[in-house]
């Protein structure tokens, strides 16, 4: 089996993957009903909240528009924290949809600044919302949520987390840390296929949900919150996702969440030692690098595109590279989800060989 | 196996099930690529269409949200064509997106008249697109589409289609008929698990596209044209379904579109007939009642939910029941995708026993 080791998708489980061939069922019949139940009250489980989860099916980028869309109105003030390509991403869909977007933007590679953000928030009292990315898949770094929501708690602004690469892996206790929209995707440390879009809505969100006027349709969480309640999903959903998300959660909540969060700091722990060891440089800020995806300084000599071609065909493991700027300055490994010590044992030793073949010593 | 018997989801075959099932890859490397067009080039030849073809990861609804927000701007006046609860959430959403809708609605049962939108058409000459409903999975009728467009293209306006539960199985030659964008699902005739949209854009199509100001980031075509030029899609797809429809696609093309549309037909000819050999009575005007859909008067003394009831639990049939205000007063049997002339016979067989213990007839 390819070592697939980008942040996602990820490999999934055989009885994930078993579950994802089951036959379809009728989406409005009771067999559906018990299972979206089921899966609901899972995911709070693993959310760690009592507010109101939702499944949409769509991507990632999806569930950030429908954060931005249900609690926001055109002209309304944000700010947008960004330390790469998901926060410039979050910023640019809030933008389209008409808010007034305040950007606070940092250095890739470095987490936020808690200190800025406060100072933003002082001198913008008008902002409504705070669109922050808890773990940003571009630059291998992971802000700290919990001093984040402290501030803008302080503020009493609206919270809205893109938490696609972060929740299921890294702690993210949604309601102690007062998320209001918390968004994660199915592809990530879920172990599951892509195609579905998981998302908390708290009661503060509601409020804001009830008085904002960006256009939404597909996306409306009112309505899933409607059709939840007779067992239901507005439109037809992906059943499949849902069977293979049913069986992933049970996994997950038998490992329990300090393990699934031990075990992502254990393997991320073992990636960072090994490149270190290497002689290769992290590109995350120390104390900030994600425990989900380790993101690697290309050395100068170094051809990345040449080295991600050799891993890919001639080892079988596929990393993944840099995003837009970043494209030959970094390499990033993936090892959220369903992931081993021998997963990043192999990547590891792959690199003796393959880095001097694409320049880097040897 | 149940007999899932309702317009969509509809059952998988089991070459269809196992590509469900296959391993995660990367959506950014070169066998993903491969995938994408191979299903892309036979989605062409199935929408018999030189026009892009788009996968967007979502269901039919967001597919109906894309096709709106790609070609029009607040403001803008659409015609609206609706027989049934589809075609009122295409204007719904228009609406919600700011259109200036005029909606053009026919009796439920019924299909629209082209007169009255050639009428409307000379009667409201700032409208720039209609948007039609191919085939109301509500009220299983299809409209005279190759009618509609002649007029649409008379006047010159853009014409936006929901074929979500035609297009693979009725049909629709998406560029001998005009259609500028046409919106189809993976869970109805292609055999396929729901989860994805496929959708044709027309020359016109982008024209309006350059133009057009609501707002749109997920759904947005040009980034969907953008990406598929190098062999990706903007955010991560639904991998496991396009695998599927890669797999159902070799099936449909061998089986050649003639055939496809003509076993429809037949199965649907066999459904009706069989409705009324049982003393019932067809919903759909004469004429316009679809191949992929029947539905039924429900007579005044059928308790269609008792009915619906015992047909699940004692003999594993899942039909449909009406929706919105034709709830109690129709029923739905879905025979699109992989359904044998043994399906509809059970289903008739089972009726012969069910109805009068829920009350009609025996």
């Amino acid at each position: 089996m390819t070592n697939l080791r980008i942040p996602g998708p990820t490999p999934c489980p055989d009885e994930v993957l078993k579950a994802m061939g089951r036959q379809m069922i009728n989406h409005r019949g009771p067999e559906f009903a018990r299972s979206l139940d089921d899966v609901t009250n899972k995911l709070k489980q693993l959310f760690q909240t009592r507010n109101d989860v939702f499944m949409l099916t769509g991507s990632g980028t999806g569930g950030l528009e429908a954060a931005v869309v249900n609690v926001l109105s055109p002209g309304d003030k944000v700010l947008s924290v960004s330390i790469g390509v998901f926060g410039e991403r979050f910023a640019a869909i809030a933008k389209q949809f008409g808010a007034d977007v305040i950007p606070l933007n940092f250095e890739w590679g470095k987490a936020a600044k808690v200190d800025e953000i406060r100072q933003a928030l002082k001198d913008n009292p008008q902002v409504k919302a705070v669109l922050v990315t808890h773990n940003e898949t571009s630059t291998g770094v992971t802000n700290d949520l919990s001093a984040i929501s402290s501030v803008v708690k302080e503020y009493g602004k609206l919270l809205v987390v893109d938490a696609i690469s972060s929740l299921g892996s890294i702690e993210l206790p949604v309601d102690e840390w007062q998320c209001d929209v918390t968004v994660t995707g199915s592809q990530k440390g879920w172990m599951v296929p892509p195609g579905l879009i998981m998302v908390a809505v708290s009661e503060a969100a509601w409020e804001a949900n009830a008085e904002a006027k960006m256009p939404r349709f597909y996306w409306d969480f009112a309505k899933a919150k409607s059709y939840l309640e007779k067992g239901q999903t507005p439109w037809t959903p992906a059943i499949s996702v849902i069977f293979a998300l049913e069986v992933a959660l049970d996994m997950l909540l038998k490992e329990g969440i300090s393990s699934i969060v031990a075990r992502h700091a254990h393997i991320a722990d073992k990636a960072r030692s090994g490149i270190k060891a290497l002689g290769l440089e992290l590109f995350a800020e120390d104390g900030y690098a994600s425990n989900t995806v380790t993101s690697v300084v290309a050395p100068e000599r170094l051809n990345v595109k040449e080295m991600l071609r050799i891993l890919r065909e001639e080892h079988d493991i596929v990393l993944g590279g840099g995003q837009q700027s970043m494209s030959g300055k970094i390499f990033r490994i993936g090892h959220l989800g369903w992931v081993t010590d021998k997963d990043i044992d192999d990547v590891l030793h792959a690199f003796k060989v393959v880095l001097p073949q694409a320049g880097f010593g040897g």
